[in-house]
């Protein structure tokens, strides 16, 4: 009997580009499909998957293939008259199956006793290259290429008449498709989507607006929206309902505290990650349904502390990265590319799946190859006119170098150093670059205890930004001096531009954590997160200006409600609080054992659940006891000194005034402090 | 108004990804779908049309479009509300239009009085490359997407009962869908296809074969199959017609014989021709149905002298050089890759299009890359593992370096060199190594006075091959002294293994003519393509051996019916009666002239019409005179000398024993012999 459960198979990553190109065509503003402005790689509509292998007995195997296609057997040659079912004689078989499909994802599925469809099958776009096949869960009766998340019915929370239309609420965001009953076949209806009441009710201006002719007493629109509201102008009898679009895996991390603002924000920050985790990781649910590599990198850090779904940032690395041969920058961002390497290492860090880093290393590479072809003679990333260096939504100017490129250049050279590494490769060449593109950093930008933005034209700008500061401490890069001068000069410094956005708050809040701020990062947190909750969000913006009050906030990009409400970054909240303020993180790649450092003076009465890469980890925290419960695996515990005497039999040391107990695997440990 | 037609456009080349993916898919052996075994290129399935222009008054564009799209103007953003037509302003507008179309090549139409969709319209993949966009023939009606050759009914000559079932002749091969009619619904029926009537009698081993259940009283097959016979072994009531699929475009040349064996020759070739022209040039109608760059370098020089298509001979191009990164060989023949750079310069020569060379450049150019990445220090190809030498289906060894790649490979890196000279770029590094192969290979395989097949680990082998020595007169590498050693010691040399394919006969055929021996090589010509008439061919095969007959001569490939009856390399003597007995052909690259050498003497009373880029030239030869007719180019006629006195105000010179006369544009011009 097989161990493995049949699954389809396909060409690696080819799923990938057929979904996201169906994914990403589904923004819509109003009635105009917006489809990216990056290039969009098409898939192999002809693969051959073949597998050799030794049945103990003779097996009958039911075969699926979506497209026309035969299998042959080495010596028997073609399979003639084929009914759907394969009967084989025990012994070693060396089978091919080509299929060619037109106008979808060339797959297949067989299913015996001793043979089914799993990851030994390997496949050829006939380059003469076997690569290992791209699977999933797909069973018979579900393929690739019908693949939708899934949806159930929901109601609204309530609905009253406003100017002779309807309002409809449904107390939060949501993704959903709207299904109209009580037509009459041929009446128009027009719905207007908002995910404030003031734009759904602004109907020539929201966002989202459909209109449709019914063909029967019910109608089931065909792409869904993300709103709160919905407001049918003349609506007459009919009806709203809606199909909600659920996320591709359940949330499986929990946090509860007595902080009531804390605990409102962790769970508006896990209903913003639900909306943005698609298909594919997107930004906004509303606008623009897109993957931008620098959100999904938070998408993924945040999915490690709430879904840990491997499989979707999978989906999104390969779906960014695209198809050899590399002509642009990811998503034509220069920080984009940087980003979706240290994306590929994170990813590897957390699971330490060194399967799929075989799959993305020669596409990484070429990606580093295109960088470096890009570079001054200081080995500077500079701004060119089909390149946008983006950096964050924020008055500056990025022309020639700016500082932030160069350091999460060096970070991505150094990842891209430790990926090679993690294949038995020879990264020096890339670990030396990263050191010569910092240390000239430091040599041209370091002024005055700061990093300063830009250099144009060999002229060194003043402005100071926080970017390049953040990110030099974030991925290690500056020394103690640096560290501290970084944090007097540039992050408590009123006079450097605030950021506004919670794309690069989040840096910054990590970084204030990092450097022994825990109680202000969270008395910030609370603020600024906060505040959006005092606007009425239930799910986080993709901006946030607390000086920005009324119908004003929603504004963005020059249209009244062009902001999104519900945005990836917003969600941000999920790692600060388990990353940063319980400290839990791999201790070693792929989860091998973790640590936990939870800031005890900081978070009060609370508990938290995250999962891991073999299970989970639990940290609760009552009345000054840490009790630290973990499956699978085995980790340390880094608590303020005064937990030492509570289990001296644990300690290992100390370090930085904390004092590290080890923890076995699969066990509960509670650590008891002694007030000095 | 509008000079230009409006047609669809595309990204360039993506229509012929799409296709080639489909037609290459429709071999059948049997019940077997046989899609090729190299890689097929997918498209890109968002691209962005852009187009700036200036309507002198306002204009209604009607606008079609596959996929999902929308429509933006700069200055003015999004089209909203869109009904199918634009209403423009006079004035100039830059547009574009972005369209996304999941499971189909995305394509756009527009018409308007003054804008219409053309070659003017530019398009990207958004890789930050605006290309010219691909266009053909496409109407409004009829859309790139649902492209199909058109069809005919046909009737068939006759049927008659055989072994209880009934045997139908069509009278010559064709390729067509069946028909059957007065079937009753549920009845299955059985279809033997052949070639010959053996191949269609022998039901359980015929190459072509189908089983169907009929849905209804008529049934029509929904893939074409290529045969002269038809067999229902029990068809009871029904009766079987044809839809004859036509050839995407005519005949245009015309040959008329008082010779009737050679008029037969070139009537067969001509069918043969038609037969293996289909959306792109493939081999064989029957067998294998795939496009092969060897092959279809000689469809393309018969083209030249039938139908003069260059729309096939660019989709065939771009089909087999497939898209970037260049992987493998093309076909994965290390010779079919150098064919497939000689077919884009003869596309050139023939007919200027500097347009189709500039697409194709940089491909040509990564082709030759990739085989620069593949040679030993003396710049030589040689046999690897992946990249089959082919040469021809004869008997010999390929392993180690043959003569034959290095002189093909010479050719090759010489029309490199002259491409890039017509687009104005320095080619003079693959002159260069076309030399230094070429000199290294007479180094290394010329003894005495032949070029050796081949050398294997350092050894030069024995064994004196036709095919190189043919090349290095063909390709012109071959001085006078080398040129008579090989005639002598190769050519007409018996001892040396005869050719059996039409396909390497061919370029034999072509050096008989070339070296002074034109009435020898018809004599051959009429022994050997007459001989496949004498066994009752109606098309010309893919080999030929005089000394296989009986059922034994439909053998190949270990398979009875395995040989294909009509293939395009069977098609030559179009090229070889009008290129070299007539010896038109172009004087300037894009016959901006011709010139016109008839082989008077080996000619007899005949007329050739050909086509040329600008019209046809019509020659006729008639009690040994010569009226040479043509339209639209000027050029010059090569004669004996004795036709000198009869028009010496048009002589240019002699040279070779032959005098050249001037032919105006537009003229007709008889020149009659004066006998010595």
């Amino acid at each position: 009997m097989n161990n493995t459960k049949a699954t389809w198979i396909w060409y690696p990553g080819d799923f990938e580009m057929m979904l996201f190109g169906k994914c990403m065509a589904r923004r819509y503003e109003r009635d105009v499909m917006i489809a990216p402005f990056w290039r969009m790689d098409g898939y192999y509509h002809t693969v051959k998957f073949v597998r050799e292998f030794t049945l103990s007995k003779p097996d009958r195997i039911r075969v699926l293939a979506e497209g026309e296609f035969n299998i042959s057997f080495e010596g028997a040659g073609y399979v003639r008259e084929f009914d759907g079912c394969l009967e084989l004689p025990a012994g070693t078989h060396k089978m091919s199956v080509l299929i060619h499909n037109d106008g979808g994802l060339p797959c297949l599925y067989m299913e015996g006793e001793e043979l089914v469809t799993d990851k030994a099958f390997s496949v050829t776009c006939q380059d003469h290259t076997l690569l290992p096949v791209g699977s999933w869960n797909f069973t018979a009766e579900r393929s690739p290429n019908g693949y939708r998340l899934p949806e159930r019915a929901a109601r609204f929370l309530s609905e009253r008449k406003v100017a002779g239309g309807t309002l409809y609420d449904f107390g939060r965001e949501v993704t959903a498709r709207l299904r109209l009953n009580g037509l009459r076949v041929g009446q128009t209806v027009e719905i207007s989507y908002g995910e404030s009441q003031e734009e759904a009710l602004d109907v020539l201006r929201s966002e989202q607006f459909d209109r449709i002719t019914a063909s029967g007493e019910t109608v089931t629109l065909p792409i869904t929206k993300t709103f709160r509201y919905v407001y049918l102008p003349a609506a007459e009898s009919c009806r709203a309902e809606l199909l909600e679009e659920l996320p591709p895996s359940p949330t499986r991390s929990k946090f509860r505290s007595s902080d009531k603002l804390l605990q409102d924000i962790w769970d508006t920050a896990i209903r913003t990650n639900e909306l943005t985790n698609r298909e594919f990781f997107i930004d906004g649910g509303k606008r623009d349904r897109w993957s931008w590599s620098g959100d999904a990198l938070q998408s993924e850090w945040i999915s490690f502390y709430s879904t840990f779904d491997t499989e979707i940032v999978k989906r999104t690395v390969r779906a960014l990265g695209g198809k050899s041969p590399v002509a642009t920058h990811v998503n034509h961002i220069t920080d984009y590319t940087l980003y979706w390497i240290l994306s590929l290492y994170d990813y590897y860090e957390y699971t330490g799946d060194l399967y799929f880093v075989r799959e993305k290393f020669s596409l990484a590479e070429e990606y580093m190859r295109f960088c470096g072809g890009r570079t001054t003679e200081e080995g500077f990333l500079n701004w060119r006119p089909n390149d946008w260096v983006f950096i964050d939504w924020a008055d500056m100017d990025n022309r020639g170098e700016t500082s932030f490129e160069q350091i999460l250049y060096a970070a991505a050279l150094r990842e891209m150093s430790r990926l090679a590494a993690s294949l038995g490769k020879d990264g020096e060449a890339y670990a030396r670059e990263s050191r010569r593109v910092f240390d000239n950093t430091v040599k041209v930008f370091w002024k005055n205890g700061a990093f300063v933005h830009a250099r144009r034209d060999g002229v060194l700008g003043e402005k100071v930004t926080r970017y390049s500061n953040l990110f030099a401490i974030l991925y290690g890069f500056a020394d103690e001096g640096m560290r501290e001068s970084i944090v007097k000069n540039v992050i408590l410094n009123d006079n450097v531009q605030k950021i506004t956005t919670p794309y690069m708050r989040f840096y910054e809040f990590i970084v204030l954590c990092r450097t022994g701020r825990a109680r202000e990062m969270t008395e910030e947190l609370k603020k600024y997160w906060g505040g959006m909750l005092q606007e009425g969000a239930t799910t986080f913006w993709e901006q946030y200006d607390p000086d920005e009050k009324g119908v004003k906030k929603y504004a963005m990009y020059d249209r009244p409600y062009g902001k999104s409400l519900c945005h990836a970054w917003g969600a941000t909240p999920v790692y600060l609080i388990a990353a940063c303020l319980f400290g839990i993180r791999p201790a070693e790649t792929g989860y091998a054992s973790f640590v936990c450092a939870p800031e005890t003076d900081v978070l009060g009465d609370c508990e938290i659940l995250v999962p891991t890469a073999h299970g989970s980890v639990r940290v609760r925290i009552e009345g000054g006891a840490v009790e630290i419960e973990n499956e699978n695996c085995g980790g340390r515990a880094e608590l303020p000194l005064r937990y030492a005497k509570s289990a001296p039999e644990r300690m290992i040391g100390t370090e930085n005034g904390k004092v590290i107990f080890r923890i076995d695997r699969g066990e509960r440990v509670t650590f008891v402090p002694k007030e000095d």
